[in-house]
């Protein structure tokens, strides 16, 4: 499964110790895991990327943005244990060899190649490591090695996050795969988001490019919040063509079976991201209808989904819903009090301006359960959003689990 | 000292089990600390107030805006242990009636009394507890009752918040005194922040209306992030005229030194409330200079200040400054990176794009101290600002204090 299970498509990992060199250690780490991954396609993608917001970039994300310009991308380069963020010249320099490294060993021109860095910010490459890893990496890409790069880019994720769905797209059958990391839910935006979906669809250039930002924003961008993001936050998408069905144009019905493929992989991802939370023990999805717009049902989920208040309710087990409503009061969406219906696991606790009598047993139950439904219905318009979260556990959240109980 | 360190004010408090009543209990808990608290002026005051920008509003902040238009203020009945927010119109009835009852008791009119309510949210206030609450408040009220009055408002904070200032005015000693409750730091604009000035300054008519966003933007404000604030959040300023100077007018120099002994009272308050963060063991300052604007000074002072990433690096001694070069990065102020400046007390982390060489060890031992200093200058233009955050400790941090070393 993962970034493999689409035809053409083969990846590599190996063990670089970049984390341990980053800190000064003089040797690869016995035991040391994965820390480097290539994804290679056989053939040219029509490829795109949505990026990070901070004003600060990691080198590689600017290096991205000029190669996606040539749109013939057929490799990625992820390292896990140093951000290559904050480290000036040297740090553009060593994004660029990656691309270098890569390209060489993999028969392309470096802007063919994608580069990512994640992990700790203003250190160095450690480049040798690098350079020794890039080889080894590419030395064993394979159509099986989905599974271990989705491994090699974790930091402090605790599960590999992998995912993939398959279509009929005018008679041929099309595969989509994604790996991605990220978790430390608290605060999601500030951990760097890499995720990464490839498919064997052949489509028209372009194409990913008129989608992903749509895609982007109802899958990651919904655990996280905009404006508030790491360094080095990639979400990319990259079509192969290896399953040989006629090129996709853009706004046929074919491009709308296509992107909601990716959308439910890229859903899939999020949510599992959501669930990795530091500590997490249920996921949160938080349903917000009646915006007055989409982006308003978003901003209105994502401030639900991320409330620290919310979360260690949940996780308290205790039928707070004020702090829901709290929640959808500062989360900048339009909001009529008197309009508002909320209900937590089906069970209705708020109408149109006041609390209603609900068993809070049935509340407490449901707050138990693996994944929690928050439903909003904001009564406004028809804008519509989904958003993910998990509960808050330890100590952090004894002052505010117990605070009505 | 404190709310009744200026001459002309008294306070008073009462223990009403206002939290174990909304939860349903039938007596009053044993041991119950005093949770309801009235302050009280001689005199009416000149009043003026900054509330919530959440859209979901305590009752009490609404029937306070309507109250404040009369401007002849002179009591202020606060409550702890519920909020009276998402209460319906009977929250509004209830708000209503314990400014009734205050006034009542004290011999003035309902719009002359200022209503705060703090706690859980969705539960309708326990009246008779209330009642009898406010009926012992007012018996009490005394010169001496400023501190009592801080530990009655408090709901999570481990330590009662107050501050005082005097001056020269024109011949005239004028005081100025203050209180606050708020704590919870990790999510600062989530916990009800209730602060209160008092002063005995004689002002004209309208200057307190004048000052008070400016006050509250260079102190509460810089602990806490506009726009996601709890339901009740409210800072009032009130000046009731005792020290008998020649009244204030607005935009002469006494208005600018009353505004200035206002400020060091809201910052000192400010800084306590960052320093009672849960599980704080450090204070942190964060000074912005050369900012495109105060406001975008402020934005980025506030981001570092409130960064997850920042203060669980401080509380494991992490040297890790990329952390507040991110945070700078996604504040939303204008920032050029190769016109950054970063120190961390005193020690220069970052010049102009690129990290110094610095010694790691110093910078941990600074992190040790009880009051961090991170300065930032941004190069861009003369925006100054201050915030203040607190380290976070417990079990939540330990991914991210590890994560470097």
């Amino acid at each position: 499964m993962a970034v493999t299970f689409p035809r053409g498509w083969r990846a590599g990992t190996a063990a670089c110790g970049i984390k341990a060199f980053t800190a000064g250690a003089s040797a690869i780490p016995t035991g040391q895991k994965d820390d480097l991954a290539v994804l290679y396609s056989d053939r040219p993608c029509d490829a795109a990327g949505v990026f990070t917001t901070n004003k600060v970039k990691s080198a590689t994300i600017v290096i991205d943005q000029l190669h996606l310009r040539q749109n013939r991308v057929q490799a990625v380069v992820v390292n896990s244990g140093n951000a290559n963020a904050c480290t000036g010249a040297q740090g553009y320099k060593d994004a660029l060899y990656m691309a270098k490294l890569t390209a060489d060993r993999l028969d392309l021109d470096p802007p063919q190649v994608i580069v990512s860095s994640t992990g700790v910010i203003g250190r160095y490459l450690p480049m040798d490591a690098v350079k020794r890893g890039i080889a080894d990496a590419c030395a064993r890409v394979d159509v099986e090695g989905g599974p271990a790069a989705a491994r090699a880019i974790m930091t402090t994720d605790t599960v590999p996050k992998e995912a993939s769905a398959q279509l009929d797209l005018g008679g041929a059958l099309v595969r989509v795969g994604g790996m991605c990391k990220g978790s430390g839910m608290i605060h999601p935006n500030m951990a760097t988001m890499l995720a990464y979906l490839t498919t064997d669809a052949a489509v028209e250039p372009g194409l990913m490019a008129s989608l992903v930002k749509r895609v982007a924003d109802a899958s990651f961008n919904q655990v996280t919040v905009d404006g508030d993001s790491s360094t080095n936050d990639t979400f990319l998408v990259l079509a192969n063509g290896a399953a040989g069905n006629r090129p996709v144009a853009p706004e046929t019905p074919e491009a709308g079976q296509l992107e909601a493929a990716l959308l439910e992989v890229a859903r899939d991802l999020a949510r599992q991201v959501a669930r990795d939370g530091e500590g997490a023990t249920r996921l949160i999805s938080v349903r917000v209808t009646g915006g007055a717009s989409p982006e308003e049902a978003r901003l209105a989920a994502r401030s639900v989904a991320s409330s620290s208040l919310v979360k260690s309710a949940i996780h308290g087990g205790d039928p707070n819903w004020g702090r829901i409503v709290c929640a959808l009061g500062y989360s900048g969406a339009d909001l009529a009090i008197d309009r508002l219906d909320l209900s937590i696991a089906g069970l209705t606790v708020f109408t149109r301006g006041a609390g209603q009598p609900v068993d809070l047993e049935a509340v407490r139950a449901a707050f138990e359960q693996p994944e929690i439904l928050i439903h909003a219905e904001l009564g406004l318009g028809d804008g519509v959003a989904e958003a993910w979260g998990c509960d808050l556990s330890e100590e952090y959240v004894r002052i505010n689990a117990d605070y009505t109980t």
